[in-house]
């Protein structure tokens, strides 16, 4: 599909790793340079691709994915066995339409579906790095995959989208890498994370550390795991994707499998039994390490602190095109984020369009079939693609 | 101050425990039926007093306390010596005046300050209860509150008051003894405890559980305890309790003694290092299955479910005056959860007023110095006890 290239400095060595898709060892010749100073050097970088680049290379789309997100966004995943994350909205004749464009979403360095990670392998030591990996920002994850981009010859991305922590990289780029985005979709995201945010993921990272089969980080030395902890962490961040009105409708306090209470600690009620479930589920496919970090860098992710406290700086002279997004019933990241990232391209003369979208899903509404979210996406990137000379559509979306 | 009164069938055997303050041992001649059926006898309950009861016995309040408080309502606790959870509330000149009323509050059954609980010793055994003591009720816990009012002689209680955990007692006294019940003041509280209210304490259970040192609930058998599985789920309820302003207000991003991040998993920030605080601290106080079982008592809170559904047949033909109060920024009990008990009050053309007191601080609000929710409470007690024939405040409170 896309012929890799050499970009400046940066290894093309592609490595066949046992998940399918693609890797690629960057950084050889010139290392990353993180956030916190330590450099990372010959690491590898996982992602996946739909659709085909064009001649001009200027149809592709960078998907970026959230906290336990990964690349396998429109594929059975290789893990799992269940769907995409997003195979409702990309594919042929679907909003990300890949008749049209060239997808590509690239697991986030701190990633555990082969990119480096706390449970990857330190190449100096030939053992996995575990806490000694240097704690990452998500603006090393952005630059991480502008060396991707190096690598594959894409200049200039049509556009970047993402949810969540996806939306968070979306505003990384459109910041660092102005030049290189034509049109950004920050969705359902913040420029900062908010006390309450930090509050929650602390609590799912103290929940991790205190199981002792996490031994201090170490827990692929000793053959175990903190499945408990990490299971605990997911339940805990699972309430905040939803919304009260979407458990209410969804579970109410229906009962499992039974007419009674059982007067015991058993899951009662269907809330518990799912809560359960997605705890227990999540542990096959996610590294407790990689949560630790990944949450960290979404803590410390505040674009105003790093531009003199004024948001607005981030996107000085910016000719990016904006869509943002955001869900009315979002509590983990609600509207008001959304107006205020809105407001800060306002006072830089930025085009943007701001959709909030009705819905009771939650903060995992950008993951769910919302046909008015599907309409001002699929819009948003019509206008877009004419903007910048693609052909359109070859069916109607 | 009291003169314990046989009531029928009721042991007045007191008992003096290592803790300050009352226990009574009940259920000796009449055990107490649990609503899983259980018959729990010579079972100890502890209580606090504050002010005097009058000869006619009329100014007795009960405040019935929340998850996490106790009886110690307005000394200083002899486990934590801070001073009592309602100290701004209740004694001389305070809207629950001690100089005119005569303030009760009973530790709940399965609680773990002096009444009968998983640690408390199941006489049958000379063992602590551990798992095998049965999974309780609100309304046991009403019920057993109602076996001390009989140990003291007190027929009738002036009012009831309560927040939270403490507001379903307050709805459940109304209910199972309206004539027992003069005023009645359910304070951030719910008659049904959601999906989502559920989903939170099943992930503070399952905290719990997933801590080895919880030993399938026989920690006292192996003289460990499951603390750290307790400190999540102490602090993963916490951020519940406040609200997403107040956490801003009061910590924001604002750093924990350092001017930068430290790139690493300590507490950065100083939300972080609050709520590690907060769990820490609490589990020196409080028992963990304790905290298994009552969260079960109020998942299974659902006043209408007993009543075909309809939430007002619970308080059919009531004369008990209410207030009902809530707390905008609550969003455990949110404002909506308040309603709902006003209309059914309503439906039975019950004596009710209803307050929804203007606060950023949350659920806690309850705990906290809010003026607008004194002059509320005092200007309904000031009322009542008009009514009651009960004489004025000595003083303007």
């Amino acid at each position: 599909m896309m012929t890799p290239r050499n970009g400046g400095g940066v290894s093309a060595a592609e490595q066949i790793v046992s998940l399918p898709g693609h890797c690629v060892h960057l950084g050889t010749h010139h290392p990353l340079i993180l956030d916190c100073g330590a450099a990372l050097s010959a690491f590898p970088v996982a992602y996946q691709t739909y659709g085909t680049l064009n001649a001009a290379r200027s149809n592709a789309i960078l998907i970026c994915h959230a906290l336990t997100g990964d690349q396998f966004v429109a594929e059975t995943h290789p893990v799992t066995g269940k769907p995409g994350w997003w195979a409702n909205m990309v594919g042929p004749g679907l909003p990300l339409d890949t008749d049209r464009y060239c997808i590509l979403c690239i697991n986030v360095l701190g990633g555990c579906m082969g990119s480096a990670g706390p449970d990857s392998v330190n190449p100096d030591t030939g053992e996995p790095w575990g806490l000694s990996f240097p704690v990452i920002t998500i603006a090393d994850m952005v630059r991480a995959q502008a060396m991707v981009l190096d690598h594959l010859g894409i200049d200039r991305l049509f556009a970047v989208i993402g949810g969540s922590m996806g939306g968070m990289q979306v505003l990384e780029w459109a910041s660092l890498y102005p030049h290189r985005v034509f049109a950004a979709v920050p969705i359902a995201a913040t420029a900062q994370h908010s006390a309450q945010n930090i509050a929650f993921h602390e609590v799912g990272r103290q929940a991790i550390m205190a199981d002792p089969d996490w031994c201090g980080g170490d827990y692929w030395r000793y053959g175990k795991n903190p499945h408990r902890g990490l299971a605990v962490a997911r339940m805990a961040a699972h309430i905040t994707y939803l919304s009260e009105h979407k458990l209410t409708e969804k579970f109410g306090r229906r009962l499992q499998g039974r007419a009674e209470v059982t007067y015991g600690f058993d899951a009662d009620f269907q809330v518990e039994s799912y809560l359960r479930h997605q705890g227990i589920s999540f542990v096959e496919r996610f590294d407790a390490n990689s949560y630790l970090y990944i949450t960290r860098a979404m803590d410390y992710f505040d674009m105003a602190a790093r531009h003199n406290g004024v948001l607005a700086n981030a996107f000085r002279d910016t000719r990016v095109r904006f869509c943002v997004i955001s869900f009315t019933s979002d509590w983990l990241y609600p509207t008001a984020e959304s107006r205020r990232i809105v407001k800060a391209l306002n006072a830089v003369a930025a085009d943007v369009s701001f959709a909030e979208i009705s819905s009771n899903n939650g903060h995992d509404a950008f993951l769910l079939d919302e046909p008015e979210f599907r309409r001002v996406l699929s819009g948003f990137l019509d206008g877009a693609a004419a903007h910048r000379g693609l052909p359109p559509a070859k069916h109607g979306t």
